[in-house]
């Protein structure tokens, strides 16, 4: 069986781009993603994530886009996951080419949601989480996230202080990234005094809804050859869990990034996550989405993941940099466009190209995309050119 | 590389269910397919093909399924071509075995449609074609193939009887299939009279919308072995193409049924489809979508189909029976549903589970499921146990 390779990754902006559609947005990662000389006929398989571009294209979401880049008579296929639904359809291309039907394939996400009315927002991110109790009871994303928020702080007796120290050091990280939707610095201060959104959630604890695409070329060996940057998919692990988080046992883990981690780490070969990774782009849609992955993830032991964003243990100088991207929070979190963008930051930091944000040639990172409020999770580890097992 | 094998297949009534919701119908799906010993755990993985089951749960769709079968825990998601939803779901089931990254693997569908107004299934259909000039045009799936068809008949002088003799076929075979939406007779002159729908398509010559689920259990060939019946996937194919009609070459054909074949026989070795089938299962939303089916499957040659419908030749009882099922059109076409369903029909003929409507001792037969007008197509060819290569 043959590894997979990430050979081109891109993305638009992030942002608010009224004057953009979902295609034009495809269109500018696909660009962004892909050599000038490829042609579509290179391409054998594409696989794009959107939640239904808010309505525009529910059904042939992911041909409505291809076709749009010239991959009209290739294989493609629509995944969905809710907010992970690019981090799904990366797996997919991994998939592809490891079963042998596929040597080169697309993976990439769009989303369009910043020109919907709030009531429209409201309803196509409730009809993604748990319909039938959460959602008819009124309960939101942020909810259902506060509710996690305030069960954390309680449990471990922690500061909603480490909330805020997250989402500074996310827009720290964002105000270096050209492409981040809110590319500005928060201090702690800023972050602990704003509107409260779901108490404990402030404003700054929440990500906002973006616009935005992205795009990753995933290779076979033979034929990542003949691309210059190849970025090796070392591990990757997905999981479904219940959908509602009042089915699930936990109010203070998100056990499918837990199992979903350990399929990863088990295919990496990776042993100790705080030994064996650089960097990780994890999926902070709140600032407690952040310190949860932290634990779930194996960063730190129960309970200690408030004191890694106190402490800066995960800042982009610190031990094991987290979300140097921006994240959700700060780089913006166009629902169908996440996962594969935080692969495009995976891609960049590993091959050279993070501008300001550039880490000390990193090894090793990790991507982690959660669906809904944990319905499903979604972890890649990516290995650079010539490091082999950690 | 393992060869993928289906190891259970079944499938809920297909009609309209008001009582029932689409996590009890695709629960009477997982529940026909799977062993009554199997425990969730022993699933590898899961893919669910639905539009959104009417915008009850658009993120998330399948865990929300799978869970209320006690797949949570297993990787699932959600797999969406529009029509073409659950045949993607089967194909990415395939994909999965013969990466080895799963053994067992699930794939089903599932639709809720008939509850909702008119107006919303126009939405949910309408924004699953070409949206932005065929929709905002006014012109509906109805409107879409009724072009193809005033084409179909005009380029070859065909009678219009032909799509009535493809009616009374699919209503004579759903009559004899206790799971059909329409499970009565239909006459060609009831057909041939009845109203128009768009012109020149009867009611007889559409398809209803429906409520229903259908799911297949894939296996690899190490655990087929502790399944009874065993049908071994030969060929696998599919494709993607512009998703609006005016944006193709042809009205009188589709391109990407002709392409998903071509690489599908490849794959099966089969050289004729003609000789080397004994049955299909072909989209047949409208009863011009099947004649064109006949001709860009290779049933017969360009400008044929009419003769083939009219002769009696994919009747039952002819040379190349086709939806022996009933059919969209009379079995029905519960949107996400439809695609595995078909392959529940390939698997009960290739078993002996087909009843009434049991061929005899067929060896070998195809699936061809079509997303909105020919944006996307995937096409499966099934061998019995014991047979090897055409």
């Amino acid at each position: 069986m043959t590894d997979a390779y990430i050979v081109g990754a891109g993305q638009s902006p992030f942002g608010s781009f009224p004057e953009e559609t979902y295609r034009t947005l495809f269109r500018e990662a696909y660009e962004a993603a892909t050599p000038t000389d490829l042609t579509p006929t290179d391409v054998d398989e594409a696989f794009v994530g959107t939640l239904g571009v808010g309505g525009r294209q529910i059904g042939l979401a992911g041909p409505a886009v291809t076709e749009h880049v010239g991959l009209h008579g290739v294989p493609c296929t629509r995944v969905e996951n809710a907010c992970a639904a690019s981090g799904s359809a990366l797996r997919q291309a991994v998939m592809a080419v490891e079963s042998g039907m596929a040597d080169l394939v697309l993976a990439g996400g769009v989303e369009v949601m910043t020109d919907a009315s709030a009531e429209a927002t409201k309803y196509w991110l409730g009809v993604s989480g748990e319909t039938e109790w959460e959602r008819m009871a009124g309960t939101t994303f942020s909810g259902v996230y506060a509710q996690m928020a305030d069960a954390y702080l309680r449990e471990y007796d922690a500061p909603r202080r480490a909330l805020s120290a997250v989402a500074a050091k996310s827009h720290a990280n964002g105000a270096r990234n050209p492409k981040a939707h809110l590319g500005f610095e928060c201090s702690i201060e800023d972050a602990e005094t704003a509107a409260v959104v779901a108490d404990p959630l402030t404003l700054y604890h929440c990500c906002p809804t973006s616009d935005g695409a992205a795009a990753v070329l995933v290779a076979g060996e033979e034929a990542a050859r003949s691309f210059d940057d190849r970025v090796r998919v070392a591990g990757v692990g997905a999981v479904s869990d219940r959908v509602g988080l009042f089915q699930r046992d936990t109010y203070t883990a998100i056990p499918a990034t837990e199992s979903a981690a350990e399929t990863a780490y088990d295919r990496a070969s990776l042993a100790d996550p705080r030994v064996d990774l650089d960097f990780a782009e994890v999926h902070d849609c709140f600032a407690i989405a952040e310190l949860l992955a932290y634990e779930d993830l194996g960063f730190c032991d129960r309970g200690e993941a408030a004191d890694l964003a106190l402490e800066g243990v995960t800042a982009a100088d610190g031990d094991l940099p987290v979300n140097t991207s921006g994240g959700l929070k700060a780089k913006g979190h166009p629902i169908g466009a996440t996962g594969a963008g935080q692969a495009v930051e995976a891609f960049d930091q590993l091959t050279g190209r993070a501008g300001e944000r550039q880490l000390d040639d990193p090894e090793r990172g990790l991507t982690h995309n959660v669906g809904g409020s944990g319905g499903a999770a979604v972890v890649h580890v990516f290995e650079a050119e010539g490091v082999t097992g950690a």
